[in-house]
């Protein structure tokens, strides 16, 4: 693929590109579905795939966004499973293991010319914690034997500058969370952003959604603390669904001077939307999503928009 | 799992399991959509995806087989592509590394003290050339590598012996082919199973379907020669669809003494059927093939039925 954005030809101010549901989304999307069912109600995944089948059936048209489509597949997936929050078991294992590297990660940051980049890295770093997709960690634990190469793999797409740029003249920046593990490598990105003496609002969840983090999350993993406030999502949603978020957190993100977007979820949701400037912080962990940020599939990508 | 043959607990004489569609059948099916979409019109993915959630939306009710609806699926999507054979080249070169392989497979079988036993493992080994489900080989290529380690590992389940008791009083066989590759190394076998005395018809599908061997693929691997006569499927089938069989090839399975059906798709098909004794030789690259045959997954299998 031609590195469009590397070679210059798009600027980043132009790049707008809506997250569509692709082809490969759909069986990464329903092997994700077999993977909850399996993790809590087992007995029902011939019934919960014959539904999500359903769903897409009537709910994948062209143009569609994929995380919309994916909120509607998990949510008839979660209704049928009957239990609240099927990775509840992960995300616990998820900031467990976080918690072991914390103090790597920490003295990376600590010692690093750039701890701003070296910051965002580690926040990367910690979006592998995300299950039941090919690219994925088998488990959380496998985490404690890949973080170094994650972090030497350093940042493929790298508009830190571009951050910071912003950061020096912001007040306000909202930061939206993605999955548990990963918030507690946040903890030193929110740090690094404080400096820049802005009010960080951090965004967890409404409800349990895949190994994203919530309100409950956030507090047990200490990050809650850092944030000058933290608002919630208020929705069942993969990403954030900006008809469903509230009056306080639409104005915060429209008030922002950068939206801080963890993880490829949020990306989705966002790609389609007016809000500006985001920096966007993911692991392409798809092709799909690798394309659309216009990186390579496994890049560690630092992205700013608008 | 509990191994319930190898318990004694289901006497062989009583195995009939079917092998219905599950859950994890439809992102593997959708993947392998999406992989063949891609090797010869990766342009009209979107559209080859979405019809083929369509097909699988209508047809996929409790019970269904696995093979009935794959072939469905698959039907829709060669129409759809517009190409004959989406995987040409990948069985082209199937058979050319298999014939590269060969003579390390002929002299495993040449000082083996259980010919049959290693013949049959060999034509298993060959098994793995199947592309585009998440436990196959990236490519052809690779099987130079693997070849060894895959006969390594041996039979799991080893019915051989029952297989050769039945061989000793029979007079007719029937073997079904399955992947280009594959049958260079059923050479072997076949070879093995000519020594009882018996007359072999070979079976290979009716159109290109997958990497199954057609009768172009036949006789361009040497394999054709060997039969006493070579009868095809008749039709566009994962597997062997015996709706659509032509009134020779159906006196043949009745009246054989023994039927030696090669691969999963194969073993999907006929786990319905009433027609005994069957030979499944097979390596149990998924699951929920795996649990039907009794057998873990990546194991390979000789299960004799009936």
């Amino acid at each position: 693929m031609i590195r469009e954005w590397d070679e210059g030809l798009i600027s980043h101010e132009s790049f707008e590109r809506n997250m569509q549901m692709e082809a490969e989304c759909v069986p990464c999307l329903l092997g994700r579905v077999l993977f909850e069912t399996d993790l809590c109600a087992p007995e029902k995944k011939a019934k919960v795939m014959r539904e999500c089948v359903k769903v897409l059936c009537e709910k994948y048209r062209p143009g569609v966004n994929s995380a919309v489509i994916a909120t509607m597949v998990h949510r008839r997936a979660y209704d049928l499973l009957g239990c609240r929050d099927p990775y509840a078991d992960l995300k616990k294992r998820s900031n467990e293991i976080a918690e072991d590297i914390f103090e790597r990660a920490k003295d990376l940051v600590r010692v690093a010319k750039d701890p701003l980049e070296t910051a965002s890295l580690v926040a990367i770093a910690g979006n592998v914690l995300d299950f039941g997709i090919s690219s994925s960690l088998g488990n959380p634990e496998r985490l404690a034997d890949n973080f170094d190469s994650l972090v030497n793999q350093g940042l493929s797409i790298n508009d830190v500058p571009r951050m910071r740029e912003i950061l020096e003249n912001a007040e306000s920046i909202v930061y939206l969370l993605d999955n548990c593990g990963e918030v507690v490598f946040d903890r030193l990105l929110v740090g690094e952003l404080k400096w820049f003496g802005v009010e960080v609002v951090g965004v967890v969840k409404g409800e349990p959604i895949l190994t994203d983090a919530t309100e409950e999350d956030a507090v047990s993993s200490g990050i809650h603390g850092l944030f000058d406030e933290l608002l919630s999502t208020e929705s069942f949603a993969v990403g954030i669904d900006l008809k469903r978020i509230g009056k306080r957190l639409k104005r915060k993100l429209e008030e922002a001077d950068l939206i801080v977007s963890k993880g490829m979820a949020n990306f989705e949701s966002l790609s389609d939307g007016e809000l500006r400037p985001i920096a966007y912080l993911l692991r392409a962990k798809c092709l799909p999503v690798a394309n659309a940020v216009g990186a390579n599939k496994e890049d560690n990508v630092v992205r700013v928009v608008g």
